[in-house]
This record gives C-alpha cells, structure tokens and sequence, in this order.
C-alpha cells in the first residue's frame, strides 16, 4: 500500500507526485524523492524496482520478509532492514512482543522504505525531517538516518519495560511464599523477550557500524556524526539488553535456590513435627501394651503422669527445635 | 554414480557428453561443463581428476568423506564443501537428522558436484539454472552460487522445525504434571540435532565470507552480491541456532526448577498429611493405653467426645494448610 | 548551576570570568577556559553551546542525561561521558548504588564539564591543578586528564567495598546454619552492584584507549603517558570487578550446593529417628495386641523385657546412625 | 636412543650414516638428513646440538619436555613441539589418556624428530616418505608436513573413541534406574580426556596457521596445501572436542536432572503409601481406644465392617495415587 | 632497603658502587648498573627517580604498588610489573596464596627492581646472570629476561600443587560418604587461589606478548627469542589455569550431583523402611482393636500366626526392596 511519494529540492517539500514521475524527478540534480509503502504487495515492489532501476537480490529479500537487521551496499544504493518491535499484550494479561520489519532503499536521491506487519508508521520522521530544511538539504544520507533514529528510538521503552518488569520479578523472588512457578514463568517468557529484542538490536549495531568511522557509503558521507549518534544509541540499548538477559540467567538461578531452600525448612519442619509426634506415639504404644505386670498402670495418677511425661517431652522437643530454627 | 554431464556455452546447454569428451569441452573458449556425480565410487573420481586436473588433496577429501564445510582454493580453482541436513524420523516416532555432504569442484569452466549419503539431488536447480540463460552466462561462478543457494535455502525448513518443535516442548514444561522425563529427553535430543546444524552451518558462514567483499577467488568476481546474499542467509540461520541453543539452555535450567518445584509442593503436602494423620495417630494412642484410671474412658459420650476432639483437630490443622496452600 | 568559570594562561589562574565573556577568552591564543557546570538547565547548556560553538548531537546528549561512557570525537574536541558511582545506604542497611554522569567537552582551549545526580564536586580537581602550573600549561587536554582520573579513582572504593562484603559472605557461607535465603539475597544485591560498576567502567576502558597508543585526538597529544596511565586504571578495576563477579556466580553455586548439603543431613537426620521411633512403634504395636494367648504377656518381668528390647533395639540403632554420621 | 639416521638426495635414500657423519652432509646441496630420537638422553641431544647447531632454548625445551603444542622460528629453522595422544585402559577398566611428545626440529636440510614418552613409533612414516620420492623431493618441509599428519590422523580414533563412549553414556542416562552416580563418574571422565586432548589440539590449530597462508617460513614454501590439510584436519578434530564438550556439559546437567525427577518420583510414591497405611493406622487406633462406650465394638460384624472401612479406603486412596501417577 | 647496586661492563661485574654515583656510571658507554630494592621507601624511591630519571607515573605506580601485570614503555624505558605468588599455610592447615609484586624499571643502561611484599628474593638470578658473562653482555634486555624468567619459573609449582590439590579432591569426590561440605569449600578455596594466579598470568601473558614479534623496545631487539620463551611459558601456565579452573567447575557441578544422588539413595532407604515398620505397625493396630468378635484373637496359635504375618510380610517388602536398589 502507497502511503505517501514526495519529491524534494534543497530540504523543501516540491510536491506530492504519482509513481510514475518518480523516475523523472530522481533524474533531476539537486532533487530527492522519499517514497513510503507498507505491507507492499508483489506489484508495488516490481514498479519501484523499475523507476528506481532497484537491485533484485535486495527486492527479493524485502519482498521475502524475516530478514535479520542489515546494511547492505548494492554499488551506489544502499539496502537497509531493521526490525520494529511493538510490545503487546493478550487477553489473559501476558506480555509479548510483536516483530515488524522495515526495508529501507536508498539510493543518491531517492529514499524508499517498506514497512511490514507493523502498526508504527513513519509519519512523524518526515514531519519532522519537513520542519528542519537546513538538515533535509543533506539529502536521502539523512533522512535514512531518521528512519534509523526513529526506529531505534522505539527501542528505548521496549528495553525500559522489560527492566520494570525483572525488577518487579526481582521484589516477588525474595518475598517468602510467592507462586515460584508464576516467577520462572514470568523470567521465561522476559528472557525469550529480550532474545527477540537482542536479535532486532545486536546485527544492527555492526551493520551501524558500517555507515560512520574509517570508510562510509558515499550516502552517508557529511552525516557521519548522525549515524554514529545512532550507533550509540544501539550499543546503549544492546548494553542494556545484555545487561538484562545476564540479570535474568542470575535470577532464575537464584529462584531455583530460593524454591530449595524454601524446600529445606518444609523438609526440617516436617522432621520436627514428625520427631514430635513419634515421640507421643511411642510413648503411647508402649504403655498401650497388654502386660500384665505393668505397675504404672495400677497408679492413681499413672495417667496424669503418663499424659505429663508426654506433653512435656513434646514440649521440650518443641522449644529445641524452635531454638535452632526448625521450628 | 553419474547424474549427468552436460556442456553449456553462453548460458546455454549445448549439449549432454560423454565424460571422456570433458577436457575437450573444456579448453573451448566461452564453454563450461556441469557435471554432477552422487555417491562417486573412487574410479569415477580418478577419472574426473584426469579430465578436469583436480587438487590431489581435494579428491582425497572428497573421497574420504566426512569433512567440516569449508571454501579451499587450489590455485585458480575452489574446493567447497557443504553439509546437506534431511530431517528423519525412525519407527518410534524420534526425530533425527541425516547428515549428508556435497563436494564443489569448481574451476574457470567446470563445476563438479559430487553428493555423498544424501537422498536430495540438484536436478532443480541446474533446471532452474537453465531457464535463466543472462545469469548463467555469468560462467561457473554463478553455477556455485546456485548450488550453495539450494543448500542453504534447504537449512530453513530444519531450523523452522527445530523452532517449532522447541515452542511446543515450552508449552510443555509449564503446564502441570506432565512427564519431566520425556520433556528433558526431548529437549536433549532437540539441543543435538541443533548442535549438528550448527556444526554444518558455523564453519560455512566464515567460508562463505571468503567469496565477497575484500579479495575474493577469480570466479566469484562480477557474482559476489549473489555470494554476499547466501553469506547473508548463512549468518541469519546461524542466528536462529544460536537462539534456539540459547532457549534449550535456559528450557533445561527451567525444567530443572520446575520438577524441582513440584517435588518442593509435594513435599510440602505429604508434610500436611503426615502431620494431620500423626495428630490423629498420637490422640488415638493416648486414650489407647492401659491405664486403671482414666476417668474420660468411663464417660458416656467420651468416646464422642474423643472423636469429636480428634475430627475437628485434623479439620483445623487441614484448614490451615489449605490457607497456607499446602493441601 | 554554574559551579565556576576560569580562565587559565600558561598553567596560572587569570580570572573568574561571566559566562559571556567565554567566546572572548577562548580566541585569545595560549589561553584556555574552565567552566563547571552541576545538574545544568537546557538555558545554560543552550549558552554554553553558543559561547563554545559545541555540536548539537553532544549537547542533546549532555541534556538527554543516561548515555553509556565513552569517548566521542566532533571534529578537533572531545565529547566525553563517565559515570559517576556513588555507594549509598539506605534507612534499612541496603547497600545500592547512585548513578550520576559527568559530560566533558573538550576543545583546544575550553574544558567544560557538566555533572549530573551526584554530590561528588571536582573542586578538588581544579585545585589539585592549579597547584601545579607545569602540568597545567599542557592545557586543556591536562585538564580532561584529571577530571578522568579523579572520576576512575572513585572507583577504587566502590570495588574494594564489593569486594570487602563478597567476603563477608563468603565466610557466612561456610558457616554452619546460617540463613541460606539472605547470603543469597546479598549475593545477588552483590551481583546487581557489580553489573553496574561493570557498565560504568567496561565502557569506559575500549573508549579511553582511544587517546593513547595509535592515533590520538590532537588534543591528548603530548599527554599520552597520563592518559595510558587512566586506562591502566581502568582495566585494573575492569579485572577486579570480572573476579567479583565471577566469585559472585561460583558463590551462588556454592551457596546452593550447601543448603542442598545441609537438606540432605536434616533428610539423613529425619530418616533416622523416623526408624528409630518407628521401631519403638512397631514393637510397642505387637505388644499391644489383643490375642488371648501372647505368653510373655504373663512373664512376671515381661514388661521390663519388652521395654529392655525396645530401649537396647532403638540404643542400638542410634548408636549405627551415631557412627555413620547421620546422628 | 637413536632409532635410525639417514640421509636423502633428490628423494631417494642415499644412505644410513652414522651421526658424527651428519654436519658433512648436510653441508651438501640438494641433500637432507632425517634423524629419529626417542626419549633422548642429554648426551644425546647435545651431540644433535652440534651436529645441527640447534638453537638452545629449543634443546631446552626438547629436554625438559612437558611442552604445550607450538611451532617456533628460530631464525631459518623450526622447532615444533605435539602431542601424542594415546587412550589406555588399566587393569580396572578405566579409560584414560598418556600424553606423549614429539619434538620436531626442522632446517633447510635436517629433520629431527625426539619422541618421549610415547610408544608409537614414525617409521611407517618414513616408509611411506620413502615410497613417494616425488613429495619426499621437496625436502624437509615434506617430512615436516608427514610427521604432522601422522600425528593428527592418530587424534581421530580418540576423538572417535569418545564420540562413541558420550553416546553410550546418553543412552543410559535416560534409561531408568540406572546408576547415576556411575554416569557421573563417566562423564567427568570423559569431559577429562576431552580437555586433555583440547589441550592438544587447540594450541596446534593456531600454531600450524601459521605454516600456511600470509607469509609462511621459507622452508614450507611450496607444500602448504598440504600445510593446509594439517589445519583443516586439526580445525575438524577441535571442532569435535568442541561439540563432545558441550554435550557432556549438557549430559552433566540432564543427568542431574534425571536424579531429581527420580528423587520426585520416589518421593511422590513415599507419600502415597505413607498416606495409605496412615489412614490404616488411624483408624486401627480409633478403634484400639479403650472407651468403655464404644458401641460399635459390641456389633456382631463390628471388626468385618472395620477391617472393610479400612481396605476400602486404602484401595480408593491406592486408586487414586494410581491415578494421578504416583504409584 | 637497598639490597645491592653494582655496575657491570661487558657483562662482568665492576663493582659494587654506591647509589650517589649511579647516575656517573650509566653515563658511561657499554656499561650498565643494576640495582635491587626491597620494600622501598618513598625517598628511597625519589632518590633512584633522580639518579635514573624515572617517569614520575612509573614511580607513583611503584610506591602505590597493587598494580595489575603490565609492561609500559616509557619513551626509550620500559616499566615492568609483575606479581610474585607464593603460596603459604596457615595454622590450621588452610591453603592460601601470599601476593607480592615486583617493578623493573629498565633503561638503556640500567636495571631497578623493586621487590614488595615478598620473601623471594633474586639474589640467585644475579648469580647466574653473573656466571653468564656472554650473555649478559646483551645489557639491561638481557637481566630483564632473566628476571621476568626467574618469576614466571616460580608459578610452575604453584599451577603443580593447584594441579595435585585438584586430583586428591576429585578422588574424594567419588568415594562415597566424604564430607560434602568439606569437599565443596576446598573446591571453593581452590577456586579463588587459581583466580589470583589467573590475575597475575593473564596480563602478564598479553604484556610480554610486546617484547616479542613485531616492532619490539630496543631494550629487547637481540633478545626477542628469549622473551619469546618466557611468553611461551606464561602461555602454558596460562594454559592449566584455565584447565584447572574449567574442571573446578565441572567438579562443583559433579558434587552438588553426588549430594542430591546421595539424598535421592537416602530418600529411597527412608521410604523403603518407613513401608515396612508402617506395614508392621498397621497390622499390629489391626489386632490390638478392641472388638469384642475378633475370632482369630482366640486362636490358640493366633499370635504366633499374627507374628509369623508380619514377619513375613515385612521380610518380603524387605526382598523387594533391596532387588530395586533401595536397601
């Protein structure tokens, strides 16, 4: 689906022109156009190919979908793939994270980014690219990289909620009685979670790597601070990320503790309780016995006694116990 | 095992030959001969060492069989060699993986595939080769890159399985009471077969890196975005092992916790009936012994009463472990 | 808030300068200015960005607060980020850590440092300085030098301190009986400390060897010695905090194969009185039957047998489980 | 002990010489010396010294032994140290590896080779050299390269042997009731050899990288293909320590696992009967009670109607357990 | 304290000399001057910066001291330092490890080092230096190498007693009812000791890499091959540190296994007898009710019947048992 297709001279809108001109005005010097599609079918992707004379290897991988993160030089153009990560949650509550995909050409003059099974358009980059013109007249090398920051800059709050989380995970690990099973659970699905951002995130941050320092595509050249800006911002969430999975890895390991420690009271209360018990039950049995020369038995309080040496015996039992912790 | 043998000039199939007539095709100017060979016995690779004047080191590893994948130049020609993976499943339902092996000999103007244990043959794509006649013209170069592209593209479907058999087995682990046991195996087994698609796809990624970008072979040059295209499929297959070795770690770890949770709550119940049971026991035990003077046992109601004592006694302690959640 | 704003001329103090008069000094040759910022305003980032001519991305970020160290180039000045670590005790005696960042900007003749969320000043720096003119007269990369360094020996305490308290726990570790769940809690408390020293300094090490060794920014040269001499800093307290860390996890492992140990005797323990009481029991049961003919019922001192058997059968079994340890 | 000393032209043999006969030849052009110690005496290795002018710190090595795996340029010549791995079985059954050593000096025209500890000898080496005058044409860097070879090709029945002796361990692990501890003790076993033999391997991958591609010593100019093979051999072998390693890291952890569902499983079935003779219990004492108003003990059938209540509601509790798997 | 300073030409000594002449001394040609400190003081330290013209960073690292392992070049000198390990028992019989350190600073024409924290002197390495008269007359490299040899040679013994220490606690690993405890605090104690030899290897290995291969200080060119060999030596110890502590790890992992199998036999004895006396008892509760209608009460060999059950039911349990494994 055609969103929009705008052509652009010295950072200023010229006008919004039909596909077919497109190949007119990227022919003119000092002239960009700046095409967005989304979710584009087959044809679409033929017709750019044609008016932007497109790589096919490159079409066929937009067109394919599922790429990992990339930036590829096809002679003059460049071939940009960056996942978009939108957080979601289902109808009972649970979180996940839904993988779109943007495909961005670029190419001397001309921007065409492809955007797939994503709900966030880019709307607001071009506005904003339209409102700083001094920075647009840098031509497609800079609107690439507010596609790249915009991208990216979703990022940071994918990276912040999963943080609140762990530590929310954090605070309930420690609390005595929580549903362990609730807990590895949760950890579970916050390390699959992080894995999904890692692999958006982790290619990006090489093929970033590529666009600023040492030599860059004749794009980017005059913009290199901007990418290495973005660069940052990558290595920054890909730290955090790191950061995350490494917390998690500790945390279920110290959940796993917790549950066999929390076992190890239950074991050490029920050895006291049952060392109690035994204890009654022992003494009952024997006076329980069918002897006949029992002298206790015949006692006025043989009884009394009897129930007091138990009661007793539990009761000292009880406060051992109690003291060294059992209990 | 001779598949066939046929010469190609200018893109196009001039003509099925005998192998005997191979070095004349080949010293032709603009000819090459794609040859593919499955199961060669070592005569047949004697004689396509004299035809086409292979490596002796490169026939003694593709006689011997069993190779890592690797890219190898021997002067102006290649020696590759690549894992084929074929999912199988036994009698008993386990899934496995057959390990194959392709052997590419790749010269100016020939191309020698030799298949080794294998059921999947190449048919397709030197059919598909030959359809495109302007992108084989591109000489045996391309022809490998076709060949590499079928293996590789072959590699998604076992990496998809391996991804959904893991989301399945997850499912598993966290709905209650099933057989740790078989999920443990599972994921065992799960962990090998992707440590054998790892073991064919690691070594090929970095081999693969040889035939684009900085200096590459002689036959790659005018090819090597098809090659930086199948590096690319290479590294993003890679990506998915890695991430799947990764969630197997962490299943394992999980599944650990869990049993160990469930043994935790098991215990916890037994802990709970021992304790209401015991209580009962030491009751009954103490209006069980002899003694003459035990006033309660002369009671009209006593024994009612002591029924009453030791009913409600359990009912409470059986209602403050289901508070706690113990019961 | 503006801390201070000085000129410098050849190593000596020249005067307290408004911060209007900044464009003049820095345009006099030999001349630098030191200005201190603390948790700055965008009006005063916007000023300074004016007076020094620094570039937008930097004091975005500067602004922005929460960047990851490192060592940026904009043309001929440095833009620099460190973490300031701060060791903080809350009312309970949690140990945690406060996060500030300080931004340097470094040109020719300017240092302009802005800190943020931390108490720590770098008064003492500026006085340490000017107390050596010699070193001063190296200029404005001296400068940078010792605002480094004054940041990274802040970091000595910060580790020892870790490592002080690892060891602590260590011992608690090995000591019997202890409460497993809290040397777990301060372990992982521990962890979290340790993993963001680690990303206050991991960074920090790659970015400070950009200004020694190789190719330095202009404004490092001449300084290279003191600068090698902050990444050796670093990398030394890099190392420590890898060995905590890595002791953190074996602790972990450790402490879990203790209460493992530890449930296993109370298991051995219960295991034992259970068949001691059991067998006290199960005779005392036998005894307590009802059948007419038991003969020993009748034994004049068959009551004072029975109890010998059952005490020298359970004396016995205490005196097996006494010797392999499990009493 | 000197096992022979022969010198070659043109790759023939020419002639056993006696060693002080050594220098003269190998002062003639187009001729080599190949000398074979095993378990050298100082004496020994002194004269060699000599006869060959080796570097000291190379003799040193030779004679101290204990080496790691290394290739070392002492100005023209080489002096590579290997291992020699052999498996053996003591009188117990116990598999284990001894770890030779062969140290290989290498000149223009001289080979030496010092075996210690070890019994596998290199004549066939040397017959084999001896039959392809050929190859043995290229002189020392030839024999360097065939004793290399030797060596790895005798590192793939190891690495064989525990590929084999892993899978029978993986099957037993996952049969039931076998003895884990014994698994245990296995496998740590195996993860032993296998280090050992890393030990071996790893060092020998980046040292015999060196022996071909980029700049090469001069005396394997010409013969590093065949250099290459030795490193593709060694990469393979390391490939597969690599995954046997990873397995058994696995293996360490599932049998783990295994002992604790085992352990849940057993105690699951203790509660179960536990349960089932508690409740037999209770009742027994209920009605052990000595009440003089218990009216049901006055009934005709009052002990059939017991003995009933207390089978039937053991066999509905063994039905149960049945059920939910615990028994 | 000044151990002792004398001058040496041609490598033979001079003279002892006093240090106010040093700086006399090394300004003469082809001699040099070689003095050892012990446990300097500050102004023993300021005096050798004037008579050497020490960095003044190289010297504040030296009295600061705890430095990591490095070599730094400081114009034409070089600063070297590196930890001294020795290993030491206390009281009780606790192994632990003693860390020293040692800075050499070495110039053109002169040696310091200064020795801290340490019993080991180097007298002996002078000696031997001494009786070497062709070697020494290499200079200042020469006693470098002989010194960072004499040091790295004192690690072999400790990585060995690491080694021996390892071997006896693995033994004891699988011998069946060690103290657990015990076993896992040595591994623990171990574990710590090979991180502190790691902490004084691992940079030293990184930092002697420099003396060797490529651009080399002066001080070394002509000695390369024989820092070469201490790199050698640093790499192999490296080497067994690093298998050391791989099977530390492995063997903390094996341990918490052999506990939780122990506790899994122990559970299983535990739930074996506790069956067979709750048999018993439950059977001796059945005839100890108080019906008035039991007939086989009134047997004459009812008892022994009773008793004859019992045993033999508890027999059979007991046979059954121990053909499982469980007794």
């Amino acid at each position: 689906m055609l969103i929009n297709c705008v052509a652009y001279e010295n950072g200023a809108k010229l006008a919004d022109i039909p596909v077919e001109d497109i190949s007119e005005y990227i022919s003119r010097a000092g002239c960009f156009v700046w095409v967005a599609l989304s979710d584009a079918t087959p044809e679409e992707l033929a017709e750019m190919q044609k008016e932007f004379d497109l790589h096919p290897l490159a079409v066929e991988d937009a067109q394919h979908g599922h790429q990992r993160p990339k930036v590829e030089e096809y002679g003059d153009s460049l071939f940009v793939v960056m996942h978009l990560i939108e957080p979601s949650t289902d109808d009972e509550g649970a979180h996940s994270v839904n993988v779109g995909e943007v495909n961005v050409f670029v190419g001397k003059n001309y921007v065409l980014s492809v955007r797939n099974r994503s709900q966030q358009g880019f709307l607001g980059v071009r506005e904003r690219c339209e409102r700083e013109p001094d920075l647009l007249r840098n031509g497609a090398g800079f609107v690439l990289y507010a596609l790249m920051d915009a991208v990216v800059d979703r990022y940071f709050p994918v990276i912040d909620a999963l943080e609140v989380e762990l530590e929310s995970i954090e605070q309930q690990i420690f609390a005595q009685g929580g549903a362990a099973r609730d807990k590895i659970k949760q950890l579970y699905d916050l390390k699959r979670r992080s894995l999904t951002l890692k692999r958006a995130v982790a290619p990006l941050v090489e093929a970033a790597g590529k666009l600023h320092g040492g030599r860059v595509p004749q794009i980017c050249v005059g913009t290199q601070e901007y990418f290495r800006d973005v660069g940052d911002h990558l290595v920054r969430i890909n730290g955090s990320i790191d950061a995350v999975r490494d917390t998690i890895a500790t945390a279920v390991q110290v959940n796993l503790s917790m549950v066999t420690i929390e076992e190890s009271e239950v074991t050490k209360r029920l050895a006291a309780w049952a060392s109690i018990f035994a204890v009654c039950t022992a003494f009952a049995g024997i006076w329980g016995m069918n002897f006949e020369h029992m002298p206790e038995l015949k006692f006025r309080y043989g009884y009394a006694m009897a129930l007091g040496l138990i009661v007793s015996t539990c009761g000292y039992l009880y406060y051992r116990f109690r003291r060294v912790g059992w209990l």
